[in-house]
């Protein structure tokens, strides 16, 4: 069990400035508050360094809201001589970039060659404090290799935009003998927030003195310092941030926070941030032996959750990408409960309720959705940002014709979300057996939904109830009727919500009266929920024990086998057309697989493999959804196709790390990361919850020697040790 | 004839930041390529200065296209010892900022007063060179009035955005001993555009040297003097712009050019500058005698329209907003061709010809557009940008209600541009006699505009040809049947392609047979234009001598007098709302009237009467469209209505130099620019032309004691004195 074999380090020896973004993305650090992608302090040109804050929304148009990339606090720019010091300004050699998963520190060094002689050794480090919302650090140590005249200057920016768009206006700044402070305030929403730096600089012979740069919007200390060969200086850089919504006047707690870091100093800071990190390890930790890639892949992507996950809020959730680029605006989708939640619910419940509470705050907002569309209940947004309204744009300008427009349906038509919300609700309660949560947020986030559900069914002649022109997790078939995820998922909603409010009625009267009253619940709404889970229809071919993805699916053409050909680099609706792939049974991810995936009670092993068989087949697994390797994987090993399994597992393991898709430059794919730790724990370990505990059925994949997995699970720790048989 | 009497100034003696937007409009300064709205060159919190060129086009959200703001080359910040010398930074007396009509060149003083004895002097000039496209100078002249340590930086900064969308990307920079400069490259289009300073700073015992600050995106330039009281300091800035749209490395152009200017010196400059402002007042200038604010007036409205107006270019024109704010996103609409274009095709032709020679590059994007519409020949875009395809959004972001949308129908409907053009090139055509260019670019616009108005023209059983679902000029009324100004000036369109055609057979035989080949004109179209002409529906009430604005306008209702009432700050739309207007007979603007304006003879004095009787009193001249008042000015002189031609004259007067509009933030109303100019050449003067000249029928307001004229009719120079009778 050396360090190769159970590696905590992603590592980059060489730099390449074509895939800055990806290596960006990979490079995220951050503390459940803000996170910072892996860009250069000193800059790099076509940067796309960014931080972003939880709950720091800004409007924007058509696309309703996003976090505003927070101003550059992490800028440490130096020249020697007049000369620039980056990595395009000079001959680099030893370049080495490691991010250290156990402790979210993020180290770089080079040896950096000017012209005339100039010639330094830098190392870097950064790390944003675990543990607490508001502090990050910055290190830079310098050593003149030949005798240089060196300048630095760092301090605070609002020279900021997202992708062009600008979300701050500055609302004051300061500039003291150490420390520099900026006060910015959002746009659209004025949202207030007061960002405080403390430098301090450190030569051969003690601390320099810095002059001060007020620039507008740009206030900064600046350092100049000869050296001669061999000597080194050390400028350390304490940050804290702090926004209105925390407190009143934010620039004083800054200020504040920023005193206490210099205080506490590197060592002390770092003592605090590994602490806190040893204890989310020690939560969630998966080991495996014998298979070094799967086991940096799983802590790579166990890190990100970890990161992005708000443990300072339950105002806020992991949005599709994270914290960790711009990617989908940062909007919440079904991705946390479905994808990521599983993890946080079974290692760190308080996380998991923290995001079920952000759906509860929400609830207004889905029972608007609801009612704009004539149902009742609460109808959760396909999208959702500040508050629980809707913001899936109706539309958005056509990438291929501009000045166009394309209409986008998903807000209207991919109603699963809700049922997904109601899933992992139950989940979260069977995982936890928190009562408390049930009572107080979660039961309504399940009765509301479930009214919705009856609302939204329309009964039909040949007595069935049907969802008509919905859109399932397939996205290649838009506007489908009976979609079986949906449908089934819908039908298992409003049966779990009878069943909670019959629990509720027998085992807490007084607060199923209350909340009863509250939601306008009734005998007959009751009675017609039963009905409709009952009558809601799902296609299916009993001959085969296949479940029809929707109504008319089986009557589509297959794929061409043209279009399957390998060596591909874009997806299958791509190459054949947005209309014609609707054509044929192509899908994006595994629809009713996903359907086996979260109800295996409802499928038997035959009618699981049968569908196993026909759907993996005919899923994009390279470039369709990012959301289908993991849960392909999951299903696979369930099925007992572990070696199939693997390879579906390595596709996910790969989504950031390696970029397979090519689309890793807009922020980690939060859902990938979520399904390989369900690959893991469901598929390869065969976890899941029994009426007074758990089992496993583990099907690990040949190479790996041993899992072992850290659960909570009903209040109680747990270490599942699974040797290879 | 005193400096009271023929004002050339417009001047401010305070300064109210609560108004600097509005301010920073009216000191707009330009040069026919790029212009720069009146903010400071130190800055001042709030705002927004900005710099437009033409042709520097970028794609945005929505909107499709707008001009990307100019890195700012106009900055010079000043520090008197830590403290930054602003408005709001200390005391500020003798405070006045100039705008010379006559030169452009801006100019402010003011005296600050700051902490610890700080005592300033300060003088600000700044002019865009007049004659060539690239040059600008800016001097500030410091004077001590009390000993202190000044800070100066200037240089040139990308760190510039579009009410928060940032276009440019950064290329390049460097800073040399004096001078920076700056490459940078418009995100989306590519556009590619340098900007060179150069700096010049001369203290009390002679030049002073710079240090450089070679800021990511803002070269900059550094002084720092010590100036005993008394003591001056001159800093000048000459700064070169160009893009690659001119040239195939604009960097070392800019850097020449910026040479150059070094070379003349600011008197040298001046001296270029002011002879071709000579020129341009010599073809354009118009003087009252006897009214002050009316003199004032129409010289800023000439100085807007001159400045805003492409020369060195015929690849662009004059947007609603000119180049002057960010109103429109500097669409160019019927505004220029009707309001604006008679100003220059009488004054200027050869600018005239330009702006109509856009349109010409655009009948590409028009032809796009009526094929769309499963129409024939051109249908010219309700807003252009970059080329001819229209740009008007489908729908736009609903300003009361975030996260909506609301349908923009113009683009659609207003149809009525296509004759606006047609109109314009026929008028240029009058006006200037110019048979090759009418043989190279008017023809063309004219047929293919006639070609889609066949087309789009519906033969009913009625007998007559209708236009239906459009939106006339008055855009109260959305969706309307026949509207009289549309179907009118579109039968006078056919008319006029008709006639022309006929002529070009008869005179040009050889090139009508290649245009007619080209467009694919036969004699059945023809044939057709003279029918559709014929028997365009246009709805008429005999006994009254009323056209009827539209089929049905005579049937709503009248607008509620408590609607009318006096001390409204907003528009009848707005206190009635969007849906209630349409039900009721008020219009934005003049329709019918507008209609008579354009096309005299077709009015005998009588129904001109009639019509403006019952218009006028239904328009909303205070705050409906800022197009009508001039317009409604023109056509009560017209009828003899001197005193109510005056009110309105007045009332189109001060839409920018008194903000009676409440939005002249967003940019100079270069219609009604472009329409004051014609309510005393077309209204006042009565001055029209005749088969083999012009005449003039004059109707003085009371107080105007003599009005001059400066025209070019015909290619002669004609200077019309009209003297009180």
């Amino acid at each position: 069990m050396g360090a190769t074999e159970h590696p905590w380090t992603v590592s980059e020896t060489g730099f390449d400035a074509s895939s800055q973004h990806h290596s960006e993305t990979v490079f995220t650090i951050g503390n459940g508050q803000h996170c910072l992608r892996g860009g250069f302090e000193e800059g790099f040109p076509g940067e796309q360094t960014a931080g972003f804050a939880h709950r720091i929304w800004d409007q924007l148009p058509v696309f309703g809201e996003e976090l505003a990339a927070l101003p550059r606090w992490w800028g440490v720019q130096l020249w020697a001589g007049d000369r620039p010091v980056r990595l395009d300004t000079g001959d680099v050699d030893d370049y080495r970039r490691n991010l250290d998963l156990r402790t979210g520190v993020l180290s770089r060094s080079y040896r950096w060659h000017g012209p005339q002689q100039a010639d330094l050794a830098l190392s870097w480090q950064r790390f944003i404090v675990a543990g607490q919302p508001s502090l990050a650090v910055i290190q830079l140590e310098v050593q003149a290799l030949a005798p240089v005249l060196l300048w630095l200057r760092s301090g605070l920016s609002a020279a900021v935009d997202n992708a062009g768009l600008v979300h701050w206006e500055v609302a004051g700044q300061q500039v003291e003998a150490e420390r520099v402070e900026l006060s910015t305030r959002t746009r659209s929403s004025g949202i207030g927030l007061a960002v405080v730096a403390e430098v301090r600089c450190l030569g051969p012979s003690g601390p320099i003195t810095a002059t001060r740069a007020d620039e507008p919007g740009a206030p900064s200390l600046e350092y100049r310092v000869s050296l001669a060969a061999g000597e080194r200086l050390l400028l350390t850089k304490y940050v804290a941030l702090a926004s209105d919504l925390e407190a009143s006047a934010p620039l004083p707690v800054a200020r504040e926070q920023a005193g206490e870091a210099v205080r506490l100093g590197w060592d002390g800071l770092r003592a605090a941030n590994d602490a806190a990190w040893a204890e989310i390890w020690a939560a969630c930790d998966i080991e495996i032996d014998g298979d070094p890639e799967a086991q940096l892949a799983i802590r790579f992507a166990l890190f990100q959750l970890n990161i992005a996950a708000p443990r300072f809020t339950d105002r806020a959730s992991i949005g599709a990408k994270t914290l960790s680029g711009l990617g989908y605006r940062h909007h919440v989708f079904w991705d946390t409960e479905i994808f990521m939640l599983p993890m946080f619910s079974f290692t760190q419940p308080e996380l998991a309720a923290g995001m079920l509470r952000y759906r509860w705050h929400g609830l207004d907002g889905a029972r608007r959705k609801a009612a704009e569309a004539g149902r009742r209940g609460a109808q959760f947004p396909w999208e959702a940002a500040s508050t629980g309204d809707e913001v899936t744009p109706r539309w958005i300008p056509d990438p291929d014709h501009p000045g166009r427009q394309v209409p986008v349906l998903s807000g209207d038509r991919e109603v699963h979300v809700t049922a997904d919300i109601g899933y992992a609700v139950w989940q979260h309660w069977q995982a936890t057996n928190d009562q408390q949560f049930l009572l107080d947020y979660g039961a309504e986030l399940i009765l509301s939904g479930a009214q919705f559900w009856a609302s939204a069914a329309v009964a039909e002649p040949d007595g069935h109830y049907h969802l008509r022109g919905v859109i399932g997790p397939d996205e290649y078939h838009e506007v489908v009727d009976d979609n079986a995820f949906t449908n089934q998922l819908a039908s298992w909603h409003l049966h779990a919500a009878g069943a909670l409010a019959a629990w509720l009625a027998e085992h807490q009267p007084q607060h199923w009266a209350r909340l009863s009253a509250e939601l306008g619940l009734n005998a007959s709404e009751l009675a017609l929920w039963l009905e409709v889970a009952a009558a809601l229809y799902v296609p299916f071919e009993p001959e085969s024990g296949l479940i029809e993805q929707f109504a008319g699916y089986f009557d589509l053409d297959e794929l061409p086998p043209e279009v399957q050909a390998p060596g591909r680099t874009v997806s299958w609706q791509r190459l054949l057309g947005f209309e014609e792939i609707q054509r044929t049974r192509a899908i994006k991810q595994p629809d009713v697989l996903m359907l086996a995936h979260l109800l295996p009670d409802q499928f038997s092993a035959e009618q699981l493999r049968a569908n196993q068989d026909f759907y993996d087949l005919r899923t994009d697994h390279e470039y369709g959804s990012s959301l289908g390797p993991a849960i392909s994987a999951a299903v696979a090993a369930r099925v007992g196709e572990v070696e199939l399994a693997y390879l579906h597992f390595l596709q996910a393991a790969r989504t950031d790390l390696a970029d397979v898709r090519g689309n890793a430059d807009d922020g980690i794919h939060g859902a990938a990361a979520g399904g390989l730790w369900q690959a893991v724990v469901f598929g390869f370990a065969g976890f899941e919850l029994t009426a007074d505990g758990w089992r496993i059925r583990p099907q690990l994949p040949r190479q790996w020697r041993r899992l072992v997995i850290n659960l909570t699970v009903r209040g109680r720790r747990e270490r599942i040790e699974i040797p290879r048989p």
